[in-house]
């Protein structure tokens, strides 16, 4: 087999504030063939999400960040082209965090074998992957829903919130779902069929949260922070839930706010009114994927849970893709398609 | 029997910021005779606590604020002098909410019988009673302490504080304790056995603080807030737990700080450290009391936890010693001695 022309999207430089075309660079090299135990992938399916901004930045968050030059970070659904490594038979169909590239050496660690049988494979870094796990370990280990409750969630037509309000209402919640313009907002009635659908947009939006809860929140699933969580800060319950998965509002800052520190406001409600706040990211319920792929493909072939693709053609369209993520652009799960499965 | 002269401590005023004497009032009543199922109760032991700041406000914390001219609230050793109940028996020993006065009409509701042939009965209001659960409930349940990890606690010659740091001792924790002034600090050390004892008010506390966690800080059990928190929060390790009990240090706060906002960078931290905070009051645990009152009680007889009381006598002591309890006057669990036992 001859040498392939790889194409891949490497860290050109570290973004301040908003991420820019050209903080992201276009590289094509040839890429050498698998060695022993090796094997070699094309990229199909390339997901993009809201913690690639926080691997772009020098600060060491929950991972260690990119280097300069390095390949951008990314799970991606691939099949298998040549392989070297007896666990892994040409054509079958993996998933694993190989990046934004068009082709892939790996040694197959954290590789794992994608079913096609179960839905489309995209959904391997969707509803039955990272996302969809993300959703599914926050809310049931940290959310804790119990019937009648009320939960909030925004970002609620994406990868996690949606998840995240469907499954809250099959356990018997109240959802009181949030998304960023009519259409979304829409979606999440007419579709996903929450009780409750709000545009974080509109200039009255905490006066309409405040009437959407009249039980207050019980749950709030926070995955953007800004002024979503300062309109549901003063309705939390006495011991509500508040599972931390992501700030995107944040994701860009530059500067810290200036103004009253609210620091011991909250650290006074957390008290007075006995909230749990806990950060987590998905890696940390690692043992839990058997069950969550048992009840969320359960629940995907019975129909009690949707899931809606924004799907973006070609590796180089991604950087751009990316930044419209980082502002809500994006309406559903947000996928490259690099290369047909054929 | 003649009623009795009754003196009590009313709430006079609302305090803004620190509490002045002028905001209690020593009233003078005759108190009326039990009624059918009532007993009446001598005050032996008046416990003060930095929740009664909360009370003397108008804002709703976890319980109902104090009305103007409403006894203060507090919970009190007594002796019961007279009984129209079944139940209990003049001269049985007992623990109950009945405020800041020297005799009380009770309708026995909350009321708990001390046994005193188990440790002195002004336990019943420290170690052994409220404070004493309030350590070990938040320690175990919230902070859950593992061997070899470092336990951060402030205010740890008080009530709650010196209790949380020796059972996590006992739990196989390393301690570094925080107090104010030099002979608080050598006791947490030389008496309670602790592997560190910081001054909170050095100007160097927080490098003494760093210096004294090289592995970080697995657990910070916070009942203080301010400075001491700051001081921590840079420090917390990957999936730190912090049980939030008290934050004394704002108890007084009249107007919100300015500056920058670090509401964000905690939010950020929850996330991309994994903490958990959780706020809780003893009456979350009601439920484990048994355990509580069997494992303390336990651990005291055979010597391997110590208390302190800081004793005041007489009822009209009482607002001048809750207004130095709330500056960290006190050394040791504070009581007041209203009544001999005899």
């Amino acid at each position: 087999m001859p040498d392939l022309n790889n194409h891949k999207i490497v860290l050109a430089s570290r973004p301040v504030g908003e991420p820019k075309l050209t903080d992201f660079r276009l590289v094509e090299e040839p890429l050498g063939e698998p060695g022993p135990g090796q094997i070699l992938l094309k990229t199909l399916w390339l997901s993009l999400d809201p913690y690639m901004r926080g691997r772009m930045s020098a600060a060491k968050s929950y991972a260690d960040p990119l280097e300069i030059g390095q390949v951008m970070t990314g799970g991606a659904v691939s099949r298998v082209s040549a392989s070297n490594n007896p666990a892994f038979s040409v054509g079958d169909i993996v998933i694993g965090n190989t990046g934004w590239q068009e082709h892939a050496v790996s040694d197959a660690e954290g590789l794992r074998k994608v079913d096609p049988t179960l839905a489309p494979i995209s959904t391997a870094v969707g509803v039955l992957g990272m996302p969809g796990m993300t959703a599914y370990t926050g809310l049931l280990n940290i959310g804790q829903p119990k019937p009648g409750e009320t939960l909030v969630v925004a970002a609620a037509s994406g990868a996690v919130g949606a998840i995240v309000g469907q499954i809250a209402k099959l356990k018997g919640c109240r959802v009181v779902a949030i998304a960023g313009g009519p259409d979304k907002v829409r979606y999440l009635t007419e579709e996903l069929g929450f009780d409750v659908g709000l545009d974080h947009r509109a200039p009255d939006f905490a006066e309409r949260l405040h009437a959407a809860v009249p039980n207050g929140i019980d749950i709030y699933f926070e995955n953007v922070g800004g002024h979503v969580w300062d309109a549901v800060f003063p309705l939390l319950n006495k011991f509500a839930r508040i599972p931390v998965c992501g700030l995107i509002a944040h994701y860009n800052d530059t500067e810290p706010r200036q103004g009253i520190d609210r620091l011991p406001i909250l650290m006074r409600s957390i008290l007075s009114n006995r909230l749990t706040l806990r950060g987590y990211i998905v890696h940390d319920f690692a043992d839990q994927q058997q069950d969550f792929l048992r009840d969320v493909s359960g629940w995907l072939k019975a129909g009690k849970i949707k899931y809606r693709e924004d799907v973006v053609h070609g590796l180089e369209k991604a950087p751009e893709a990316l930044i419209g993520l980082l502002q809500g652009r994006n309406f559903g799960k947000l996928l490259v398609k690099v290369a047909e499965a054929g």
